[in-house]
């Protein structure tokens, strides 16, 4: 019988708090379907560091190239802003990402229908609101070289003396695997990929764009491929954001639109998502899955946080990288139910009542309904 | 008696449109208040390129440095979207900012209560809102070296074989002159910055950070200062907007971040926006005002551009450039006036009807109103 590993890293602020909900759910799974879950768990983050002195152990790092899957809550917090950059929480995170080669970060942006009313937006524009962005992940200004803050005390007209630099940087293969990644996705939804950059001032958005297109000429020339200005991006996705299918841009504009799409759901506590590269041994991609949301320092301990995000990108991992298809169907409609049945965690409490609940009554109610 | 000069530089698209109604409002204060403006007018972008085979000709940026404000409409459009990077009509815009080396780029993000309704965020989070967002305009990955788009020919590794390159790289000097520009026009407002960065995965948003930090601590203690990742930023913009006052970021966030936050407002064809350098000999900056929204390619010449924010871009020029406050005032006055007349361009139509009116009408009214 198949074993089905995973490594459990809760992180830090939320993180442990929404994980241990994710660990009813999976014993739910273990005692009443027999399915075998091997699960280890270990630090990531300010909670490394802590023990550690760095933001993740060479051992944890082998440990997540060896599973199926790897679950992460959050990293960071204002306990760790003073670290020196080389050892900030969320360098623990990039070094998963870049060692696992994690290329495609799938970050859907659903509006779920109960909640239409928390979006900032109006209902009619954001009900039913279902985009996929697709970031690249492993490549970009987040890990070009060169970088670093240096000294430029011999130039007298730059007051204060220092210059800080990064460097994007992409190859037209890192560009060809995600495009690759967007246009399949794509397939099994809307068929329409919209590619965004900023080819009208930079090099490498030209590339990007060019190798796209490349990718569509000639691998997906079924699928639909219109490319936008990043900019007019950020304002498409306020003005009219059910306009997208799948979203695919670079790692850098991928982190902030993707976070303010997330933001115009209104369901942010609710937000999986998959982190994923190559294909391994067993024929599915190394994965790592996480919450959108970030470590909320400002409610950790409270039992305020929403669970429903990290069960979510549980649910994502039962369906991409243990091939359990229906287990995830499963999962998604139990917590359809507890939501339709107004069972509401802080975040989620609106004028239209509901049951207020903690993180671990939100677990416990989805167990019930599983 | 005092000559204000001024360059005019309509562009491409519909920037000559909106250009008309301004030159009818520059008529109207030399008329009616003796007010002697020296205009002249020349190419950029596209329509320079068509002439000239660059997007900008030597002796338009000569002039642009010999007078007291330039205003330009917009610039590109499809006809020019296969050009080479070098004369692209955007080069013409980026060649100005740098060369006057305007720094500091001011981004109004209002929403004018008439038409709080075409935001497609709800009329109680945009009612009011009023945020300036001050983008750093001649550094960063727009401009930084090494850049460009080279054959990776040798390595195996690479599909494709290319590798495009952009350097985002900033000085101290760069980040405290913008971050003073923020602070000192905090001060005539709300008396709160919010500096946007990435410093928990890039140097250069370390240094910006530590930096924006020093010129507060040493020169504005008495303003309020906060600092947010970008990602964050773009967030908690389409969640609350009105959480913020002024907003201090680099290029290529300023250039995401204020079209997102200008689409928030529903007011798009209403903002104008101001590009301030050093001062002069006159003791003002050099400036380039400029509406927010761009070409419009799918409207042009047909009479359907909204001049407003072209005029309203002016009315900065007359502020910030000339010393003409009590002008700008009254010309604010007269566009509110005709918007509560209920004078509607195409893009100001809504469910509360309204009186349409082309592009070349709402330029007469806004006249009659003065
Ligand atoms: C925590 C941080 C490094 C990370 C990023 O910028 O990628 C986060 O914002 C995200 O989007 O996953
Ligand atoms: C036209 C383009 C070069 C420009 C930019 O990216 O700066 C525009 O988007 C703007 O914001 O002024």
């Amino acid at each position: 019988m198949t074993t089905h590993s995973l490594l459990i890293l809760p992180g830090d602020g939320i993180g442990p708090e929404v994980m241990t909900e994710v660990r009813k759910v999976i014993d739910w799974f273990q005692t009443n379907k027999g399915i075998q879950f091997d699960v280890s768990e270990d630090l990531v983050g300010g909670a490394a560091y802590d023990k550690h002195g760095v933001p993740l152990a060479d051992e944890t790092m082998q440990k997540a190239q060896e599973v199926d899957a790897v679950l992460l809550g959050a990293v960071g917090g204002p306990a760790y802003d003073n670290l020196d950059f080389s050892v900030k929480p969320e360098r623990g995170l990039l070094r998963l990402r870049k060692e696992m080669d994690l290329f495609a970060n799938l970050r859907p942006a659903q509006c779920f229908d109960a909640l239409a009313d928390f979006s900032s937006l109006k209902r009619e524009i954001v009900a039913g609101l279902d985009i996929l962005i697709v970031r690249e992940l492993t490549s970009g200004v987040y890990f070009g070289e060169p970088r670093g803050i240096h000294s430029d005390d011999n130039n007298p007209q730059n007051e204060g003396g220092r210059v800080g630099i990064n460097t994007q940087r992409y190859t037209s293969g890192e560009i060809r695997r995600v495009a690759r990644a967007a246009f399949e996705l794509a397939k099994k939804r809307g068929n329409r990929v919209c590619s965004m950059e900023k080819a009208n001032v930079m090099e490498s958005g030209i590339l990007w764009r060019e190798e796209v297109q490349w990718v569509h000429d000639n691998e997906y020339p079924e699928v639909e491929l219109s490319h936008m200005y990043a900019d007019n991006g950020a304002m498409q996705l306020v003005r009219r954001p059910n306009q997208f299918d799948v979203i695919v841009t670079d790692n850098l504009f991928g982190d902030i639109l993707s976070d303010a799409a997330a933001m115009l759901t209104g369901s942010l506590g609710m937000l999986p998502s998959a982190s994923l590269g190559a294909p391994m041994a067993n024929g599915r991609p190394k994965a790592m899955y996480e919450p959108v949301h970030g470590s909320a320092p400002d409610i950790t301990g409270q039992g305020k946080a929403n669970p429903i995000a990290c069960i979510l990108s549980f649910a994502m991992a039962l369906r991409y990288s243990y091939d359990l298809g229906a287990e995830a169907d499963l999962l998604e409609k139990a917590i359809e139910k507890v939501l339709a049945d107004g069972v509401r965690t802080a975040d989620l409490m609106g004028p239209d009542g509901g049951t207020p609940v903690s993180t671990s009554q939100m677990g416990d109610k989805i167990v019930e309904a599983l």
